[in-house]
């Protein structure tokens, strides 16, 4: 793909109603066969290296595009595109903590989405806002990794509630944090009785096929 | 102290400009000999437990009260009080992703401050927001854990700029994690050259007492 590289400054919305305007682009992207998924978590949970794992077991089955959202860096894009090959564009947040509709639409317009399966976005690392603004996307997961604890689905429970898969990364090292992986299942399913826990290891891959497996069984029928 | 444990539901604020307000608290506390810290952190960088050693260092030679905000939860403040047996009383933001000035004047009001040598504000976790917002505190910190990497600075430029203090955590998993201890040092500088950094582990304690002596050397002199 030519330039695959992109900066996108992304501007505040004007809508008042982001849920009404969450839901247009739903269905503007399922009338395109798109789907969006909006990936959150704390900074430093391994979104970006989960990522790469991912999309690299994933590249022969679907075509993917990924929206890097940060505040002003663009290392994430960078990498991402460098570990991929595939098309990654940053968007800059201007310092906003959170990503809604519209601005993940402004997004997309740079994307060649008649060419794409599965959009990723990489939200701001943050578990409070992200949760509070409907993207728009077909599906919210999240990040939760082992160096931060098993309370945290008491701690943020709207973003727990409102994401249907929720990613253990690191269990690499387990044996070095009193992470209790069987506590942790139950506050996360307190929040979501729905929920589907994966436990991976970005480092070591562990993990990444069942997750891989997850979203192609989930995007292809 | 009688009621250790208090649970205070903070309101919005209706104060316009909150840097003038928190100039204003400022002034208060310094007037009552109160030095406030406000503490920040990702979510699971591990605040609480830092607080925990560091309050037990500290209580015989100040007299130490905490405020715990969370959005729902009130695990911490319970979790303080039972480790340090000083006052900690929990803010409740209702869903708000940080702190300002007026919020935090909310939470003194319930403290004794004419006990008190130093306040401890712990924030919301979250990298972006609190960030934004001026507390009205002493002096800005903040935790960064070694499992979240040493790029943090690059990505969350505005927390790292206005933290005189930068712990880093969980020194003791350091062989575990690709995070370069000097780099972290050379990101946080190019944010904030006058930031002091220390690294402890509040796990083994490693570093608890040079911690202990910045705080003493700040508030005592």
């Amino acid at each position: 793909m030519s330039n695959p590289m992109k900066i996108i400054e992304i501007k505040r919305s004007v809508f008042a109603d982001n849920n009404a305007d969450a839901d247009k682009l739903r269905a503007e992207l399922r009338s395109k066969g798109v789907f969006l998924l909006n990936l959150m978590s704390s900074p430093g949970s391994g979104k970006t290296s989960t990522l790469i794992q991912l999309i690299n077991r994933l590249k022969t089955d679907l075509r993917i595009a990924v929206m890097e959202a940060d505040i002003d860096s663009d290392v994430d894009a960078v990498k991402i595109h460098e570990a991929t090959g595939i098309e990654s564009i940053q968007l800059h947040t201007g310092g906003m903590c959170h990503l809604d509709a519209d601005m993940t639409r402004q997004g997309l317009a740079h994307l060649p989405l008649q060419d794409i399966d599965l959009a990723i976005l990489e939200n701001v690392g943050n578990l409070v806002c992200p949760a509070e603004f409907d993207t728009g996307s077909t599906m919210n997961a999240m990040i939760l990794s082992v160096p931060e604890g098993h309370d945290k689905p008491l701690k943020y429970p709207l973003m727990f509630s409102i994401c249907d898969l929720v990613i253990i990364n690191k269990i690499d090292v387990l044996p070095y944090f009193d992470f209790d992986l069987d506590k942790c299942r139950e506050y996360v399913l307190q929040r979501n009785p729905k929920a589907t826990i994966i436990p991976i290891s970005a480092k070591t891959g562990e993990g990444i096929e069942t997750l891989a497996q997850y979203f192609i069984n989930i995007i292809k029928n």
